[in-house]
């Protein structure tokens, strides 16, 4: 766990300091020098000092409590100097930089879990190793540049590679984006990128902690350990952005099960994110935009004004804002003829607010108080100002920055002449603000933070038990065979379908009497029964009942028929895929073609809640028929949603069902009953 | 049309040309004094010497034959020193840089009419007004900075707005992005981006003239011109990327028909663009780094290798290529394992080729070598190289310079250092390469330029004439009467359901023999006909006839019944929107829950050949349907696409017909017969 030592340590020791600012052990120590106010020592065999610091030869020599060691040595020696640090010197907190572990070779794992063994021992917290380090505004232990600007309002970022997080300061740099901290997890050995996220969870204060928080993460290792923190962070009032490298390398593993082809794993990190209300950003200027987003005014409502002296990058603007679901609203009325008076001739005040090339500072004050004052629908201001070269801009960005701190509604700097007026962007910059210099990028980005979690703040709860012992303990895994599939459907009260399964001729002879017609016909044995003709539907009477059960058992493969009673109704669609480290994706739609051919499925991770489940019901293309179309009967939504919250507190509670399909589920307003199930069970060791 | 006198002069004037270079005329006359070769005149009526140019006091005293008059002017003055320019002194070619004219004023485009009609008398050329004027290699005729860089490798950048122009030289400039020529056409008084681009098109030599075009366009005044030089320029082998900004201003007219409601003036902009073959961009960071994807080499094929020292990056690209349709295929066999011997203890392989972050120049050198001679699987290269700040990268970037030169396969460079190693990326660039700084918006324009066309290099043929003058003629505006409809529809041969319209109950006993049972009713007069009850279905004899026909006459606004023959099949839908500039933009799916609720449709610009058409119906998502789905009938394709060939003639001859529905058609795999259409005629003036 991460701890004080780490954060504001009262000294600092670096293993293998250096002089030479071309390595680690020198950069590092560079960086620490400047930035770090407490004592600092230096261990080097072989120089008496080193960056003006007199240097321990051996890590036995030094004092004892340093409360942060930060090892630049290579792997093979750090076993050692963890050891003597935290089981003799009393040190709590680690930063190894050092490669070699297990990212490389046997060995080097071998190295790393003897290191975390110690550190766990002292109750000692580790970053790394394999990283770039960690600063925040009282050190920065990194060996990397660029430094970024640090502040209480910039971002707590946490990266699973350093190399990205170097790129993403950097990416970062022109727009303006501040840091609170920086950690770079490297491989994870003790601390990963959810134990961080946990710290700066319990530890969270609302009057100085940083509410905004970017992630880069390349393995979730514990879903639901992010799930926890981060949605309690959001409930905190905080803000969540966050990268997951690579969803894509699982496409060629076979699924067998409609939800096992459909869900992948970018649908999980899709539903984890979502659910923990993470903002998932793809690239790293897109992760980078959306900080800076945060970093400026919250607004609520959906009315834009844009304020420009240049058309195009306006009108760009408002069809991306409008294409994502913003408004920018035509203003009129007495208080836009008043504004426009302070305008030259030709300016248009209908929004976007167009004051010409020639448009001056005090008429984009004038502008921005209307919008700010007057113009009571609008939520949110972004000014869209750039350089032709020709006139200066200084006066412009100076009203800009005051208006920016003097306003209650947010405004948003479109400063597009990186090139034309970049040193006036980099003052309007360095005075705390952010940039945005391109007005599209930045529209979808603002969709992206305004629209794509529903901002749920409801506490995640692990349901009720659901003991499924006796159906599954001796199964082995694979597909559950039909009896057992109702069985445990049954369980968590999903009606299913009446049904008899029937072995031979002589048990139909016994059971025909109990009947009621019309059924359906299935043959047990072929995984994919239409595809072998094993379905009939509509089967009206026992004579034609005969007559199938035999064409059935004829079939390759059939071991025997299942008849269960027709019933009408719309076709529904309910899985669920069980992701290492994420958990179940739950998936639903509407059954038949929507779900085979069209893929209308929307999709939440487990455990789902009656309002996720009925928010995912209402996010599907073809809810209209759910709501009956025409005339036509349609489902009971409620009730589905019931079914929805229940099968996902059964996948919940039971990991070993890796792929479950309903499907399909025959609905309408009084009722719905499961008509066919398959259940993958795998229990691992 | 654009001419050579503007294009390539011997001789420019500048009236208004003045000392101050923060005024335009001071800066136009700076920047041609710094590029231009020949003969330089100025007027300035107030002082002798205007940058070291003597000056004429009047346009009067102007020499003859000047080629290329530059006017920065106000307003007022322009048509007096046009009219004495074109008429008196043999000038043919002008730009016309001051503002105050059609986008202005009454009067301003009373100017702007008067310059154009001298102009065209003289058969000369006409840039703007209200623009920042043009510039290729021969002259920077602008105001503004940045100066781009200019190469035939370059771009032929056309733009609409003068200052989006200039943005998008500045978001360019990092890049690498090189231009061939850049047209501002401010208010397109005589030539607008069509024009520019026919002129492109007509006098395009494929040894000297750029390949890359790129356009921002702010309204399509001729579509068809539009259509038919890009096509033509690509089919030479050229490369267009544009946008078109202010899609999305029209979402409130009210729209009656099915199509109306669905195609808006988005959906007309993609059908143009992709018919053209122009590959549509929405921001200036899009189009500029499309721009520089057309300035590396082409390849075909869709397997990239991604060679990198840094993972996170890496991954973040492959999930980008991956789920945009590329392969990062993985890489193994001998001559893998021979380049492995050549890098450091830990690199991986297999794709990404990940050589650590101590990799270096003679490594990369290495990888490369094998992509390019020995992956013959590897169709194009990525290398993704920064920098922590530790170690130069100068001989990494001199390799990556060289091999780019030398290989065969194209090599994209993300360097995403743009703090780190800011000098080296310049360095890179100044020798002629591009950077993409951003990998996922790379990965991203890559996958617009590869998937977004289909390299459509049919010639776009007029059809047939369709005479519809007995049909229409006499027809005021509106929705035509069913009896028109359904012979309007069998003009172009597509078969409509056998029907009779009845008015009275003394026509239904007259007409009651020749009935073929099961029929449809529907009434006439009501629009929205299944909201009123207004359909029965299968009427299966003469008694239910005669009380379904009693009920709906019953409906208000009936006027009379449509007698059908009941037709089984696949419900289709087709239908069309005529939007002024662009003409009409076709759309097709699967009828009923499929258009109405799924929106599943797939549309393009008519007129629609039948590979197109072909590419319509394979393009839907239901396509599966029509092919026949687990045994049912399909709808024969082939069939439905002659069809829709058809119908984009008819909509093509008739501007006129503003929306159309055919909804639905019954399909099956031997017949396709409209049962329902609508047919809005609109004429205009």
């Amino acid at each position: 766990m991460v701890n004080q030592q780490l954060l504001n340590p009262q000294s600092i020791v670096v293993i293998g300091g250096s002089n030479d600012l071309s390595k680690p052990g020198g950069k590092i120590l560079h960086h620490i020098l400047k930035s770090f106010k407490g004592k600092i020592y230096v261990t080097n065999p072989k120089t008496a000092h080193v960056q003006g610091i007199e240097t321990f030869s051996a890590v036995e020599d030094l004092p004892d409590n340093i409360d942060l060691a930060v090892i630049a040595v290579a792997a093979k020696y750090c076993p050692c100097a963890v050891k003597t640090l935290a089981l003799n010197k009393g040190t709590k907190a680690f930063i190894i930089i050092s490669a070699g572990f297990s990212e490389e070779s046997e060995q080097g794992a071998l190295y790393e879990r003897e290191i975390v063994e110690v550190i766990n021992q002292v109750d000692g917290c580790l970053i790394g190793p394999n990283c770039i380090g960690m600063m925040n505004q009282n050190h920065h232990s990194v060996f990397t540049t660029p430094i970024p600007v640090f502040s209480n309002k910039g971002v707590d970022f946490i990266s699973g590679s350093g190399a990205t997080a170097v790129f993403i300061m950097e990416i970062g740099r022109p727009l303006g984006l501040r840091f609170n901290s920086v950690y770079s997890v490297g491989n994870s050995a003790q601390i990963g990128v959810e134990d961080v996220l946990e710290y700066l969870d319990l530890s969270y204060n609302p009057k100085t902690s940083s509410k905004i928080k970017l992630l880069y993460i390349e393995s979730v290792n514990d879903g639901k350990k992010l799930l926890k923190h981060a949605r309690s962070l959001i409930n905190k009032g905080c803000k969540i952005a966050g990268i997951k490298a690579g969803f894509s390398e699982d496409g060629s593993r076979a699924a067998s099960s409609h939800t096992g082809a459909m869900a992948n794993s970018d649908m999980a990190v899709d539903a984890l994110f979502k659910k923990a209300g993470i903002v998932r950003c793809y690239g790293r200027m897109e992760l980078a935009v959306v900080g800076a987003i945060y970093m400026t005014k919250e607004f609520e409502g959906r009315n834009i004004a844009i304020i420009t002296h240049a058309g195009g990058p306006a009108v760009m603007l408002t069809d991306t804002l409008s294409k994502a679901g913003f408004k920018v609203p035509k203003l009129d009325g007495e208080a836009t003829e008043k504004l426009k008076e302070k305008l030259y001739d030709g300016s248009s005040v209908a929004n976007p607010i167009d004051f010409l090339a020639t448009g001056n500072a005090e008429q984009l004050a004038a502008i921005i108080d209307a919008c700010e004052n007057d113009f009571d629908q609008i939520d949110a201001i972004v000014v869209i100002f750039g350089s032709s070269g020709l006139f200066p801009v200084k006066e412009v960005y100076e009203v800009l920055h005051q208006k920016s701190l003097s306003c209650q509604k947010p405004i948003f700097a479109i400063l597009p002449s990186i090139i034309n007026v970049k040193d006036d962007i980099e003052t309007f910059i360095s005075k705390g603000h952010v940039n945005f210099p391109d007005e599209v990028i930045f529209g979808e980005a603002l969709a992206k933070v305004y629209f794509s979690n529903d901002n749920n703040t409801e506490e995640i709860r692990d349901g009720s038990v659901v003991d499924l012992e006796d159906l599954i303990e001796k199964f082995e895994d694979g597909y559950l065979p039909p009896e057992k599939v109702s069985a445990l459907i049954s369980k968590v009260d999903i009606p299913f379908v009446a049904e008899l399964v029937l072995r031979s001729t002589q048990e139909l002879d016994m059971r025909i009497n109990h009947v009621e017609f019309p059924v359906v016909l299935k043959v047990i044995g072929p995984v994919h029964k239409s595809d072998v003709g094993g379905v009939f539907l509509n089967v009206k009477d026992a004579e034609e009942l005969y007559d199938k059960y035999d064409k059935l058992m004829q079939i390759e493969g059939a071991e025997g028929v299942l008849i269960q009673q027709m019933v009408s109704g719309i076709e529904l669609f309910l899985g669920a895929k069980y992701d290492e480290g994420f958990g179940h994706t739950i998936l639903c739609g509407l059954g038949g073609v929507f779900v085979e051919v069209l893929k209308d499925v929307s999709y939440s991770m487990a455990p789902v809640s009656k309002d996720e489940a009925l928010n995912m019901i209402k996010s599907l293309k073809g809810i209209k028929i759910l709501h009956g179309l025409r005339g036509q009967e349609g489902v009971n939504i409620d009730l589905f949603a019931e079914i929805i919250v229940q099968f996902s507190n059964l996948v919940y509670q039971h990991p070993e069902i890796k792929e479950i399909d309903l499907n399909p589920l025959m609905g309408n307003l009084k009722r719905i009953v499961a008509v066919d199930a398959r259940i993958r069970i795998e229990k691992g060791e």
